[in-house]
């Protein structure tokens, strides 16, 4: 793992949240993007080395949407970058950690993604993800 | 702001959780700490240019205990560094954040800190930091 890819917050509304994490950073949102098989738009800060991804709930299902019901607006996942998703998945599993997708995924921001259960990770959502190239 | 200095997040058990970031990372903590003034303490992980800080109350009154009888285990706060804590602290005011301490205290791993409301940014605790020289 590389560093903190970025970190996931999940927002009712992407955009009075966008206004308020501008005024945070100082500077406006590099992207937007809707991932229409995660039920979520989202959009991207650029911090550094380190990006913060916000996140809106499409339809009722979505992940997202979950969550906020559940634990009201907040952090939702931290991201690390990987070299080697599929190596780095084989070795988290081997050491005990509970992946929520067996095969990495096509996630937002152009990137292959999977998941670790929180529940192995002390109530943490983590996220490896892998740049297409 | 510079980068995510680090994200905190709080645990029940330092040792059980440490050996857990221990097998997430590939790496051991590189420090250990307590910060008597905040009933915690902490073990830190070097992530490329990020940092992960666990924490455990030492006291019932610890914010960490309180955070966590109430939303269980999880990610606490996410710290950004900055060159000048005074003067962000003055940006970010003026900007409608709430500041949760007017003065920049001292913390954990050498910095000074201060803390936005999580009201005004989505629920998310911030922390601003700047090393001390």
């Amino acid at each position: 793992m590389n560093k903190i890819e970025h970190i996931g917050i999940a927002v009712t509304s992407l955009e009075t949240s966008t206004i308020i994490y501008e005024k945070l950073f100082g500077s406006a949102a590099y992207k937007q993007e809707e991932v229409v098989s995660e039920g979520v738009k989202t959009a991207f800060f650029k911090n550094g080395p380190n990006k913060i991804e916000l996140l809106e709930a499409t339809n009722s299902e979505s992940p997202i949407a979950k969550f906020i019901a559940k634990k009201g607006e907040g952090i939702h996942h931290i991201a690390f970058e990987v070299d080697d998703i599929v190596a780095e998945m084989a070795r988290l599993e081997k050491e005990g950690f509970v992946l929520l997708n067996e095969i990495p995924k096509k996630g937002a921001d152009n990137k292959l993604v999977a998941f670790l259960h929180p529940k192995s990770t002390n109530g943490v959502l983590i996220e490896l993800c892998q740049e297409l190239k």
